[in-house]
């Protein structure tokens, strides 16, 4: 524990960099530290259906970092922008998996961020892989929308 | 053309109205219209790439939007955040398809909007498969993320 993010960023990225290094250390309470507690919180998990309310968010993220997988993050930014008490970052998520040799297909993620009391937090996180599979992709409504 | 959504949107719920307005129609001016100018928009389509900057979003746009099918959509909100000049908003998209009596899994979507000058636009639109289908299910990290 010498190292940790502040329990209270005062930035969007702050809490951006709290939530990657929370996944990365697989650190459960650290990354529910950076959830908002409100009701209205949401979380979607590539392929997911959407996690709605704190609880159901914890219970997802409990369940996903308990997988023992060491991850390791490299961002690239899509946009971000940031007004008020709000802000909204899209990254590309490139994800090293210790002890694996295949590359991953790249997750694209948006977060959105609330300035709190406490500190900036994460109001959501919607994550959805660029392309799963050539099959899969065929498969998907791709003319559609 | 006797019934348009407003040009300039007041509100960022207008200017969501006037984007699924726009994508029923298949109207690809009325969709470029809501979007903004920035050149920091991005938008993903369902298993798709990030599409960044207003060319490559047109692009994609026009091209979806001349496949001809007649979609309808109903909206499950899932979370409204707002504040300042940037509005957030993630539903379900449930989209019947003329002709077709399949179905389609629902599409998640996150939709970002910004103040401008000349009314609220669209700057990020990300939306993703709630579930491709069961296998593309069981072959995605889901364990990971």
């Amino acid at each position: 524990m010498e190292q940790t993010a502040s329990p209270s960023p005062a930035t969007p990225r702050e809490a951006e960099k709290a939530f990657y290094q929370a996944f990365e250390q697989a650190d459960a309470e650290a990354m529910l530290a950076v959830w908002d507690d409100g009701a209205d919180v949401v979380c979607i998990h590539p392929m997911g259906q959407a996690l709605g309310g704190r609880e159901a968010v914890a219970r997802g993220w409990r369940e996903i970092l308990a997988s023992g997988h060491r991850m390791h993050f490299t961002l690239i930014p899509l946009q971000f922008t940031e007004d008020g008490d709000l802000a909204v970052s899209l990254v590309y998520e490139h994800i090293r998996v210790d002890g694996e040799s295949r590359t991953r297909p790249p997750i694209l993620a948006t977060n959105v961020y609330r300035r709190t009391p406490g500190g900036w937090r994460i109001v959501a996180h919607h994550a959805s892989p660029a392309v799963v599979d050539l099959e899969a992709a065929r498969q998907a409504p791709r003319s559609l929308h």
